[in-house]
């Protein structure tokens, strides 16, 4: 990466170099293969590979695409006969659709063993299945999408696909959508920025005011997506201002070309709406979600937006929520103004995904019989079965906001006849803020394999999928059903290196891969892109770029929990920018974010026996283990109790000394890492630019860790009068 | 006042009844007895009365006004003779310059005793001389600006100025300057408004990034001014940022423009001025003040800007302080800097007013040996005697800035070699911001009075005058002689009622009355303030209305003190918007401003013997008085005192109960406030729009009150265990 140029993320180049040196085929059809044959050209081009592209059904004539791809610029082997490709000679790679006939022998071969095993045409849309044979690495699928995922996982899998036989790989993810929302404006706020929450620049897809015009970047940006499996992005912020709103009605077109920027890479595009543009937009006297004229009128405008996106995915809705209007305006049930926005994509297919994220963020701190922990659930509990079943009901993944620590949302159990997604944040909002290395791979393997009923199935993951409520059994290696999902906050703008801080791209990446299969572990996943994003294996010393990138990463959620807020407690950030410490900064404010620390003890009684009953809103066992500070896990105590300093731990430590530990040793870890990453950097093991980014938000990670150290052991030390153990010195 | 008409403040129509029904003579010559003519003839046109204009000496013909002024729209009494004139026939009221000939009888009597006890051509420029003999009341003084001085008295007298016989009074400004600073931006700041700290809507000198398009309201204002004897204002904020830089050179017109609206006023303009312009403006290499070019640039420059306004004031600056450029930034003192802009303005009778708010702004919450306190001292003691004549110090009141609660600045004190103004702040940024009743006039009358050498004499207004070190004695009933002053940041913006709330015109008010007599009683300001703006002799029951207006503002700063930061202490407001409370808010950050509150006491040591040492750099007695808990007063315990929660105040209680007393007490006298004014209104004793607004107002300083109350209580309770002693709630 030189001057202004866009860093490739995990797609450089040097990754390709498995694939692009190998004699490809291709036997597709269709915009999706155009995709997979444009790759595979660039990639044999750079590399030295050749490529040979034929219609799935050569011998039919209503393919749009025959023998070789004229977009590919690659040296395709144009003089190859139909024989010798029939017998698969010299060909490394062949990437075709099952329906294709007269494959190559080692292809042949692949189909028929799917067909036994598994039945063509059962691996759905984006499924696909990969196996090596007699030197020929096969890669097959029902439709272009998941050959355009396969691709992907070639790459991945780098020199190891074209190794050893590999026996048949049957891949699908687990989720029919993965999303990920954009909280992009098309204007730019004094104070948010452009990005709500976005710690990476600006907005790829809106500039000056209006469409960006580096739609290059767009698409780049559809690439790495497809390359990770996400296929459905919100192109605009969930609070929707006044100039955004005009997306869905006259300013439709910038929407259409964005569609027109992703789709070849199985990217469709949602929208967020405002509840209240019937009036806003419509002129309407009423966005009442039972008025007759609102309902023509959604259904009118969506019908328009179908004509300009014909594989427009829907709308995405936070009402009622943090001043967004809503429902509750006109008196009408969250599912009744759900389902009228359902009843007008419904025809098209489209799906509307209605945000749990409900709460009265005008609390008086006061008060405390009100707890904004319990608020989704009062909400949406009891509107279970009452939502159309296109609405997705999308819940952030625990009960408040995103914090570094929460428990699982109890919502996510308590809705069984509703299809949900769980919403997760990339954009470091409360971890770091892409200023801080925070990999949230495994917090977010945590929350995806939690078991909202105790027992080892379903987890959330399968919850989200559809599978655990759902006639179909959607899981690893199965054909997903429902129309849940995950869904996570974007972390990417205009940054050069997308994401403001360079690691911070593997949240991006572990994101979608997880999206695809929760199951898999987020220590590979860092593996994976570690390999593609830094290519060790081109380095002089792979072994060292490896384990320091590693170390750096693997545990850095943790060292930001342990330097930050205790014990599940959450917030205790500054007011508004959300970065860096503040104890009491949310303590009197009216957002329902309290620890309730005096010279005595801290936490948030949510029990049912003396506090808010916010317990109550889970399933056994995990309703009783929360109860009792005895059985509650130590990294929620916090959450679920009011404790004094005093109290020990399963850990045999008070909590006061666990606070002054930690924070100790969260500091003290990360200038270790910093002096790793520096170790790496002077060997000169990654790019300059790279080098030159991580150090500069090294430096400051240790800076603030510091200060989040020194205040909190501070007020914990002036408000509990209890000195460390160890002597250390607290100011 | 109705629809968008401007609120008159305290010039309505009906205070110049008294002056406007009488029979009114003018012997003055020159544009500001223009101005002087223009009040009365307006006056007489709407209260019956008459007005006749000659020159101070009509024999010459040097004098550019000869008989019935052209401006006046009065039923001007053309008719009289010169003969009856010379009797004082027929006028109740003369005005005149002591150098006209042929005045009446009663006004040359005036004239002749005037003569003998202070001598003619004593009263300054600003001065003047009011007497009343054989039912004529004589105005005199030695040039035009003191016959409208006067006039403004006049109309503060009403009728008891036409009633008895007074005796010869004699006025003089104690200060020569009284100016207003203006945080007024061209620019809207999208966090801090156009007006920075403002409170009462937009500028009223800029809009819509230029001059404003009202310089009526300008020219309002500067009525409003000059019947107050302010004569100085600067036109932007000391904060000077890019577009503002530019007023100095290429936006000079839109200066000048504002110029000539304020001249006839006798209003001089001012200007904020950026250190860095030689290099932002000028396009030089440096702005170091010693460089040549540099100086070349500064004297050329303000050649211009005399060009373009021959009685331009000088400069403001603010200089490395809180992000703005300074000769710090070259290696030089302050001393060197402003001089540098000293010797530019000189040649012109300008001079700079050089701030001496400098701190390091960027401080370590854990090093608790710098003290914000002491830093004006630190950097600006040693430099006394190096500055030049016409540059002055400009000090805030008190060490920190602008607190509800502070000491006076020792540096006040320490610069007898110095021109010193001390500057107060008029716009209730620590006080209320205009949405809480808060009278300063018994702020700014303590800091006055205050005697920093524990002598009855000299006080603070001495030193500001320059009374206190000149040769010449400036005092009440003298001419002033020093370059110093008063300077107020005013609350002025371009909201209906100037202020934002109606009653904190009082504010504005006072200030000059204290800038022009410092010895003024802030109580008996409030009275002329009352009779002026709400005229109750006008009312069906005109003792309910004083006596209601009185009973909400007279003790409205101690109330705002009670209910806010206790003891002395400072800040605890929310960081950036400084309203409304947040104990801890400013605690762990850069800006030096703490309280170390732990869970066994309170307060700042800012003792020579144990803390920062600040009690030193005050003279004895203060440095004894303030260095020992037993002698400081209670009110200022915490700011200089670290001391138990338990400790005993000479008030008998101790700190925490004080604490909790306040507070309690501070809220319930809000709703009392409260109260009282709507009574006030239910009478219909007060202007519908003004009514509204104040109520509108109260609501909110009771909700802030008790929000206040709440938190503070909330918060020593959970840090020090100790119960409230009346048992009255705590959350």
């Amino acid at each position: 990466m030189t001057g202004d140029a866009v860093h490739p993320a995990w797609l450089p180049d040097e990754a390709w170099r498995p694939v692009g040196s190998r004699r490809v085929l291709v036997r597709a059809d269709g915009p999706l293969a155009q995709t997979v044959v444009r790759e595979l050209a660039r990639a044999a081009d750079r590399h030295g590979g050749t490529l040979r592209h034929q219609p799935a059904r050569p011998q039919q004539a209503d393919t749009g695409t025959r023998g070789s791809d004229s977009d590919s610029d690659s040296d395709s082997d144009s003089d190859s006969d139909d024989a010798s490709i029939r017998a698969g000679a010299g060909f490394d790679l062949v990437s075709a659709l099952t329906g294709a006939d007269d494959l190559p022998g080692p292809a042949a071969m692949v189909l028929a063993e799917v067909d036994r095993r598994v039945g063509r045409g059962s691996l759905g849309t984006e499924g696909f299945v990969l196996a090596r044979r007699e030197g020929v690495t096969v890669l097959l699928a029902d439709g272009p999408a998941g050959l355009l995922y396969g691709l992907f996982h070639l790459v991945r899998l780098g020199e190891a696909a074209f190794g050893a036989a590999l026996p048949i790989d049957v891949h699908h993810p687990v989720s029919a959508r993965r999303m990920l929302n954009h909280w992009d404006n098309i204007d730019t706020h004094p104070v948010m920025g452009q990005v709500e929450r976005g710690y990476s620049g600006g907005s790829i897809f809106w500039r000056d005011g209006g469409l960006t015009g580096d739609l290059d970047r767009v698409r780049a940006y559809a690439r790495l997506l497809a390359s990770i499996g996400v296929n459905a992005v919100t192109v605009n912020n969930v609070n929707v201002h006044a100039t955004e709103a005009h997306l869905l009605t006259d300013r439709l077109d910038d929407v259409a070309a964005l569609a027109g920027v992703l789709r070849p890479y199985h990217v469709r595009v949602h929208l967020s709406v405002n509840f209240n543009s019937p009036v806003a937009l419509g002129g309407l006297p009423t966005a009442d979600p039972l008025d007759p004229g609102v309902r023509t009128w959604w259904a009118e405008t969506t019908r328009r937006v179908y004509a300009a996106i014909p594989d427009f995915g829907g709308y995405v809705v936070k009402a009622d929520s943090e001043g967004q209007p809503g429902p509750f305006g006109y008196g009408r049930t969250h599912a009744e103004g759900a389902n009228t926005l359902a009843a007008a994509l419904e025809p098209h297919g489209g799906v509307v995904h209605w945000r749990a994220f409900v709460y009265n963020h005008h609390q008086d701190w006061r008060d405390r019989s009100t707890d904004r922990a319990r608020a989704a659930h009062d909400h949406f509990a009891p509107l279970d079965g009452h939502f159309a079943g296109n609405v997705v009901l999308q819940v952030k993944h625990g009960p408040i906001d995103f914090q570094t620590r929460e428990p699982v949302s109890p919502v996510i159990a308590a809705m069984p006849g509703t299809h949900l997604a769980v919403e997760l944040q990339v954009t470091q909002e409360y971890t770091g803020q892409q200023r801080h290395v925070c990999y949230l791979g495994p917090m977010w393997s945590e929350v995806l394999s939690f078991t909202p009923w105790g027992a080892t199935r379903p987890t959330v993951a399968e919850v989200a999928s559809g599978a655990a409520h759902g006639d179909e059994r959607a899981e690893p290696g199965r054909r997903p059903s429902g129309q849940g999902g995950l869904v996570a906050v974007s972390n990417v703008g205009d940054d050069p290196f997308w994401t403001g801080h360079p690691l911070a791209q593997a949240n991006l990446y572990a994101f979608g891969r997880l999206a695809w299969n929760p199951l898999l572990d987020p220590a590979a996943l860092l593996d994976e892109w570690i390999e593609l994003t830094f290519t060790p294996a081109a380095t002089a010393d792979p072994d060292l770029l490896r384990r320091t990138v590693h170390k750096v990463m693997d545990g850095s959620w943790q060292v930001y929990e342990s330097y930050t807020a205790p014990l599940g407690v959450g917030f205790m950030v500054r007011p508004g920018s959300h970065y860096g410490p503040d104890v009491d900064g949310y303590e009197y404010t009216p957002w329902g974010t309290y620890h309730f620390a005096d010279r005595d003890g801290i936490g948030v009684d949510r029990t049912r026996a003396t506090g808010t009953g916010f317990t109550g809103q889970y399933p056994k066992p995990w309703s009783d283990v929360y109860e009792s500070p005895a059985s509650c896990p130590d990294e929620l105590l916090l959450f679920f109790h009011h404790v004094p300093y005093t109290h020990v731990l399963h850990s045999g430590k008070t909590v006061v000394q666990h606070i002054y530990d930690t924070h100790f040793d969260g500091a003290d870890r990360v200038a270790l890492m910093r002096s790793s990453w520096a170790r790496l950097g002077d060997a000169g093991l990654v790019d300059p630019d790279v080098d030159a980014r991580v150090r500069e938000r090294l430096d400051e990670q240790l800076r603030c860790a510091q200060e989040w150290r020194d205040q909190i052991n501070t007020y914990f030390y002036r408000k509990s009068g209890i000195p460390d153990a160890h002597g250390r010195r607290i100011h």
